[in-house]
């Protein structure tokens, strides 16, 4: 099977090649400081007895799932820590296609490219969960499709690339959708600290034995390269996650486990909130810029991703290449997220440059 | 699919129950130091600068490949650092399952349990790579049943648990039958670095098309906790496993591979010549204490561990749990390494206490 890598490896390796200054937005690496007490741990954490050296349980280290339990109020049996929420994603979608061989799985369409292709890779066949023009999940379609062909449906809240925070009824609905038709819903909330509307709803609050959640501590702390992430599953389903989290990757390294939990107990509400507040401005000066130049876009409710329609300029990685040329700004092009959507480019948030690049763009587009 | 989690566990829980005092000689982590430099390395990654705590490219940083690739004389290309060894056998499986769906998987038999359980996880038909009575893949076996229908043979020497390190003309048979078969071998190496016999010998060493090298920086630094471990494919399967490797893991923990690529580059030969002279020792003493009690060992050509064969005594879950309590020493029953075999415990000779413990097996096996 040919597997292709997700198209971001394309854009950036452009942009570092480009023989110009070149604003990079195509990443989701924060660029913000990780909590000092995280350096701490790790600091810490190198001066243990070489014991603590040696391989964490398979399920995660006990400290850090009880820190994880109790703050989403769950049992921690229910706790798995995995590579990333990545590996998480991949553990719960090889479940639910384990559950429904060969079966379909819903990817939001446009969406984040690696549930696309880790759907064939698993074995699923792929479909979409279309849109509205409001960026949520479209009920009808899914009432419409969803079968018991199907072994899962994918959400993605606070969304990347949409930028869309789905409401308590969206996710409510799906979950009585997928339990009817004893389908899986995964639910990828990695943006979670990132929500701007408060709205934000996990799939935790539904207490489905259907609803999996995944999450990671890579944009809450900053640290995408820690690989500290964690699924939380329904009680029937935590025996055969472990055994098969331990089959893919034994356990999760114990430096980054070890860091993420003394961050965890040192860090205060004020780390958090500063970051958003960052963010939130950063949206703020960057929508606001473009819209100056006319140009649309859209505004987004959680997440570090703002989506900019340029009116005669396709979403492809040909315009993307030229942007970075001409502009000199590096953006997602719209059909790195699906097969349909060529009109808009993704910026990530993820630089202080913000207005620069919002001036640089608007000038671009509307040349 | 049912997954069990490999008997480990409960040998390992049980022995943690026990109410006395017990000498643990069931997982293969190192009990001995880490290089300084790890440490170091450790040390030194907290302080850098935030950017750095994202990300790693998802084949692992470009040092530590570079490093990885002169070790053993090939191009980096070729080289993706994984999640552990554990996660390098698993992306080297789903990859042959790839080219060969529902194909078989021959697993040494008795052989570390986790080749076998992950076979049906990624759809493969296990089948039983018989040892000949020195532990060595039985070449005969192999060649009368290996066809177009087999997807990979896994080997693993210096093996576990069998200690045996197999001949270049064991390697090299295996290789040609992988080949003229299409079928990859895949060479699990991770105690390369354990040989006593001086015959140990790469799957690289024959530069074929079909030999995959896994491999981990676990027990040469003493860090099975760590993760970080490497596969070298063949040129022609690098893109495909890059591809499948991201969708994964996305990538491999930074902390980890940093503090492996200093201490790679400040550590000498003789941190790595004393652990294995220590290893050494080891199995001098527990062999001859027990031979000393008429008891029957196997002596390890490579790796950590040695087999004993009680004879009076199965080698059974329910005999491991009553040595437990009645020896106080904690060993994996041979039944945890296939179905055929309950003749044999396999004690890992990762603890100080080896005389005491040999002395205290000794006594418990002729009483």
């Amino acid at each position: 099977m040919k597997v292709d890598q997700p198209l971001f490896f394309d854009v950036m390796s452009y942009a570092n090649q480009a023989d110009r200054d070149v604003i990079r937005m195509v990443s989701g690496n924060p660029d913000w400081e990780p909590p000092e007490a995280l350096r701490e741990g790790l600091r810490q954490y190198a001066d243990q007895d070489a014991d603590t050296f040696q391989y964490a349980p398979s399920v995660g280290l006990p400290r850090l799932r009880e820190q994880i339990a109790k703050y989403h109020n769950v049992s921690e049996d229910r706790v798995i820590i995995t590579n990333g929420a990545g590996q998480a994603n991949y553990l719960a979608m090889s479940i639910a296609l384990d559950h429904t061989p060969s079966g379909e799985v819903f990817a939001p369409d446009p969406g984040y490219p690696y549930y696309q292709k880790r759907t064939p890779v698993l074995g699923g066949t792929l479909k979409k969960l279309t849109l509205d023009t409001d960026g949520a999940p479209d009920i009808n379609q899914l009432q419409q499709t969803v079968s018991e062909e199907t072994a899962a449906i994918i959400l993605n809240s606070p969304n990347n690339p949409t930028g869309k925070v789905y409401t308590a009824e969206t996710v409510k609905k799906i979950v009585e959708l997928a339990e009817q038709n004893d389908v899986f819903v995964i639910s990828d909330e990695v943006y979670h600290q990132f929500d701007y509307s408060g709205q934000f709803t996990s799939v935790l609050e539904f207490e489905s034995s259907h609803g999996i959640m995944t999450n990671s501590f890579s944009k809450s702390l900053a640290i995408t390269g820690f690989r500290v992430g964690y699924s939380i599953l329904p009680e029937p389903l935590v025996e055969e996650a472990r055994a098969r989290n331990m089959l893919i990757n034994v356990s999760v390294n114990r430096p980054g486990q070890a860091a993420v939990s003394h961050a965890l107990n040192a860090t205060d509400e004020a780390y958090f909130e500063s970051n958003k507040h960052q963010l939130r401005e950063r949206i703020d000066t960057f929508v606001s810029v473009l819209e100056e130049y006319g140009v649309q876009c859209v505004r987004p409710e959680g997440g570090f991703y703002v989506r900019v329609y340029p009116q005669n300029l396709g979403g492809t990685l040909e315009n993307a290449k030229h942007m970075i040329d001409s502009a000199g700004v590096a953006g997602m092009p719209s059909t790195a997220f699906g097969d349909d959507v060529d009109d808009w480019f993704r910026f990530a948030l993820t630089t202080d440059r913000i207005s620069d690049a919002a001036h640089r763009l608007g000038e671009y587009f509307v040349d």
